[in-house]
């Protein structure tokens, strides 16, 4: 049902395919290339009517694993904060299939850090720490009340930089 | 709650700071620039602790565009195609909050055909057409059985340059 | 796919042996039993690996139908509200499969209001106005700062006597 | 956020009201009445507006425990079952809120093996034990093809003894 190796080769030749579109085509990476790493369940819900995890929740991981570090970590209180990390860009590049029961590792890792904005970037790791997606996500802080742009809060800023 | 102007003001000026990454920067389109059309009412479990529907589901309303259109026109039959379209590529990009119970319009149009892809772009409409997001979908279609690289359907193609 | 008879047999046939666990078993009913209805197109993460909709989503369609209905009747303001509906039960019995892409009708009727509490009864219903399965889901209103049960709100008791 | 004591005595409370509905009232229960536990990470998603874990959420728990339990014990292949487990009926009392991003246990027992039916009782434990909520959740055995009911497969019949 995993056919990692076939499918990676679907990659390669899909992204020679399409070339013309895309300076850098993405690769799988490896999970050293991510410093913090999430475990992941996959709930029966996850697979679609194909027997696969749908592209859809892929994301879901991507916000459980941002959302629960900055949480976790101090950086973000959703009741009381006066900023608020808006959810601007995500993107995501599927290399392997993955299904329940699996349990997956999401790898994060910062990308760049902005005035306001914060780019991560993301990959998901399934059995054997097979690279089986890619993506990114950009949080723009806002002020909670006027949703006027304002600077990432300090708090997070120092954060965020032990992982640069 | 759905502070869209102030929201795209923002984007236009969160793309600014991030030119040096992306030749083009995304835009809010006009309903008009795709072709086929789907309401999709908002959810209860689409907002989430913010009380705005989450960048997950946008995804979801993606994928619920693309398969409803293909299986009403009869290019997709889940039980018993001998091929199948896998998702290998997925971006959206934000510009204005959305939330229950509103209902939405996706707008789908089709970009690019290859020997063996299809890249779908699609849009999400809010209340008077504002284009609150937008984003692609890449589908290649592979052997149900092999999962080998196979030519997009003859019946598909028929279907898709109907709206070329 | 949607084989409804034999899941009606079945359905029957499955009662009579739980018979002993309940006096009355649960059974389809008309469209015309629910004063309420609401239209909810399926989506295409609704469907599971069985490629039908998962029995979990159902309760995302009760959830929409109660709140969507208070929402638009002016008796929910999720922001302002100084009470907050609490779900303290939920249940559902399921007599025929949905799939993807159907639109389905949910209908809803006030079965009981109490000091502090309504129970809401629901229905889905699929093509055909085939009953696929009914259900209940109770609302416990207590104050949103302190959590302590207050007194069913006075607008949503004349709203919910409309159905009465 | 997490009132756990005021919500039970809610409980208690809203149960005594409906006493003249159902003979006896769910109670929490400790997490040694369930021979079964499972871990599973709450995700983002799971919060909505109100900032904590959705009704609907806790059926997909109960889902995966139940599908995850029979799959790792080889008693499931969803790919060439020739027999499909139907969920029939599903149930939840809810005592406590629980919050993203907490960690649950999903309790799992056998409460019934009918000729045909299993009848699993799913409890879920957020921090220090506590029981948040619990219900039910039925599934009938089908023939995959025919949809017609057939008996329990032996090998699960087994398992489910193993319970007993």
């Amino acid at each position: 049902m995993h056919d990692t190796r076939k499918m990676q080769q679907l990659l390669g030749w899909q992204n020679r395919g399409m070339s013309n579109r895309a300076t850098t085509r993405p690769e799988p990476e490896p999970l050293s290339a991510y410093p913090v790493m999430r475990a992941i369940p996959t709930r029966w819900m996850d697979n679609d009517a194909y027997g696969h995890v749908n592209n859809v929740v892929y994301y879901s991981w991507f916000d459980t694993a941002v959302n629960a570090w900055l949480i976790e970590n101090g950086a973000l209180d959703i009741q009381r904060s006066p900023t608020v990390g808006l959810v601007v860009e995500t993107h995501c590049n599927y290399f392997a299939p993955l299904a329940f029961p699996q349990i997956v590792q999401v790898g994060l890792r910062v990308a760049h850090v902005g005035a306001s904005s914060v780019r991560y970037e993301l990959a998901v790791f399934g059995d054997g720490a097979l690279c089986a997606a890619k993506g990114h996500f950009v949080h723009v802080y806002v002020n909670a009340q006027t949703h006027r742009p304002t600077a990432v809060p300090a708090q997070l800023k120092k954060l965020l930089e032990t992982l640069a």
